[in-house]
């Protein structure tokens, strides 16, 4: 198959990218380092320096013996887009060509722009581009759990049926998110559905829950190929930001009461996800949804486990309430359905001590590059 | 109070300038001249020369010795709406300010990303000038019916309590348009959402369908105070273009079946709406949502009523059923609610005969302007 990864610099992007270069696709990388840039300008740097992604395809063909084709550009850019598609011919395409973080959508006026536009623009031109140059790609789509929120009813796959004073209808499952950033992914998933209802499009919606994890089973332990370790409060999500605070010596920086839940899985698994979807398609004129998760844990839960290990490996380890910055419920109902993606056949990579104990061993190496005043940013939601 | 109209050009935003300005209110209209643009870009201007702001403005002053302040600009760059805000300090807001046409959104992609583009943007940098420059003004945000599509359950005004496996919460109605320019109307109502959960902004989002007629108690038979009449397919809405097309002689052009129902309303009954919402302001926190209509009809009905009281004007009326450019159901149920403005002390304007009797006489005055080639602009969904 050929697959285009939009976003294919990110911490999702290049691991995937890789992932299907070695499953025996074709594959294409673009990005035009948006991520880099944004993490430049908020003196939020990640752990390490990663190579740039000419560089990284230049290292996995050294390893592998496969190409992956990288183009460096602005997806909000028509032309940049069309050239694309043309001269490519996508069967499929993965798209995380986003700005991913919450908190950076919550700066301030002009990140809140950049989010918006990026986000949006990113999204219709990939759209009318499926529809003019390559009209049966396969749309994965890059969504987030956080497009539901913490709603007090169970959470379904994508939609649900309504019934309503003695009516019934099918609807896309209600969405309301806590930040911008979250809310242009439920304006992407608005578009998806506008478009596939008209157009016939086939998307695959994959509602995501936060990540962690560095290594995937082509990295190999080559360094050079792991994706950013972001641990500040602006790029970094809960689980990697507590490893790195741990190996610092530094506080878990727990939000409030600590009793928010989500559903968390491995990097390994996100890829296998993204492959399991590519490899089963959704139907032309299909919107399907899957909520991309192994597990959940509140945040307390996952700031003991990291004690606990932390201290295993010898490590003082401490939790720290602090105000939460965020505007969130602190303790709510969460029962969010999963099944479609193991009925796909994913076998869960579940957070075991193991797993953890690997990933703060990684970062131990780090240990000196570690600089603790990027873990508080104090990015206030009001 | 002093009241900001964006959009005041517009169909509806120079009326609503006029109506709140009698109604002794401290108005300022602001506008960029999108609408007139855009038509003259496609060629489907109006049947009249509407006279530009300012001179409208100007003979109003005359007319009723009150001042409508006019601003001439884009709203989406933030230098112009910071100033206006920090200059005028609103107490209360209407956004009309967006591409209004769903055929115009479906155009082609040019005409695509300047609908999203206008009208996300437009709405963000409203949103952050209040919360920046008068946080308790009150927003009052026109969207529309077509956000709720046509579900096969009663439409609630705004939300709803859906009772899933056991427990219950309370959720904005479910959304999902056939155009993307509802489709950005949904995508204001994401925004505003999260923005009034974050920040305690104060909204009312009226759900407004398809709006006929000129006069208001303000034009007072001054022909240069009317709005902008479009009987084109691209910018005319349906039931203004049957009565061009009924003066000319030209059959009116009814999509497919004909049996799509929407929720109508007079032009003075949206001016009655608005000043009602004003004048009993959303909470400080509160998205108060509105299903801002009086009565429903389907195309055929609409059709009917043209074809019966243009015969009694002596006119040779004949209704022609032409393939439905649009991606839409023909027959469906439909059972939106609206009391929320009956309640707040709406009297509605029903389409009655004499209605439209006098709205057909205004047109037949202005008969041999009518270009017919107007009439079918060919805009395919598909």
């Amino acid at each position: 198959m050929k697959v285009l990864v939009l976003g294919g610099d990110g911490y999702l992007g290049w691991p995937t990218a890789m992932k299907l270069s070695k499953a025996g696709h074709q594959v294409m990388a673009v990005d035009n380092y948006l991520r880099r840039r944004l993490c430049r300008e908020e003196s939020v740097e990640p752990l390490w320096e990663v190579p740039e992604l000419r560089a990284r395809a230049r290292i996995w063909r050294e390893l592998s013996g496969r190409e992956v084709e990288v183009r460096i550009g602005d997806l909000t850019d028509w032309n940049f887009v069309a050239n694309i598609f043309q001269s490519f011919k996508p069967d499929a395409l993965v798209h995380y060509a986003e700005q991913p973080a919450a908190p950076y959508s919550m700066l301030n006026r002009a990140a809140a722009s950049l989010t918006l536009n990026n986000n949006l623009n990113v999204t219709l031109n990939m759209i009318y581009a499926v529809r003019q140059f390559a009209p049966s790609c396969h749309i994965v789509k890059l969504g987030t759990m956080g497009e539901y929120g913490t709603p007090n009813i169970d959470i379904e796959e994508g939609w649900i049926e309504i019934e309503h004073k003695g009516r019934k209808d099918r609807f896309l499952f209600p969405r309301q998110a806590g930040s911008l950033y979250h809310t242009t992914k439920i304006m992407d998933t608005d578009l998806l559905w506008l478009y596939v209802r008209t157009w016939g499009l086939r998307v695959t919606d994959l509602m995501q829950g936060p990540v962690y994890g560095l290594e995937t089973d082509e990295t190999q332990g080559n360094e050079e190929l792991y994706p950013f370790l972001n641990y500040d409060e602006i790029f970094g999500t809960v689980l990697n930001r507590f490893v790195v605070q741990a190996v610092a010596g530094y506080p878990l920086t727990v939000y409030g009461a600590g009793g928010q839940t989500r559903g968390f899985l491995n990097i390994k698994d996100t890829l296998n996800c993204i492959q399991l979807s590519l490899e089963t398609p959704a139907a032309q004129g299909e919107l399907r949804v899957f909520n991309q998760f192994t597990e959940t844990f509140n945040v307390n839960e996952l700031a003991e486990r990291v004690v606990k290990v932390g201290r295993q490996l010898g490590m003082d380890v401490v939790v720290k309430s602090v105000a939460n910055p965020r505007k969130e419920v602190e303790r709510h109902y969460y029962n969010p359905a999963h099944t479609g993606l193991l009925s796909l056949g994913l076998k869960p990579n579940f957070l075991t001590d193991e797993v953890l104990a690997r990933l703060m061993q990684i970062v131990l190496r780090y240990r000196n590059r570690i600089d603790p005043q990027k873990f508080l940013q104090n990015v206030k939601w009001t």
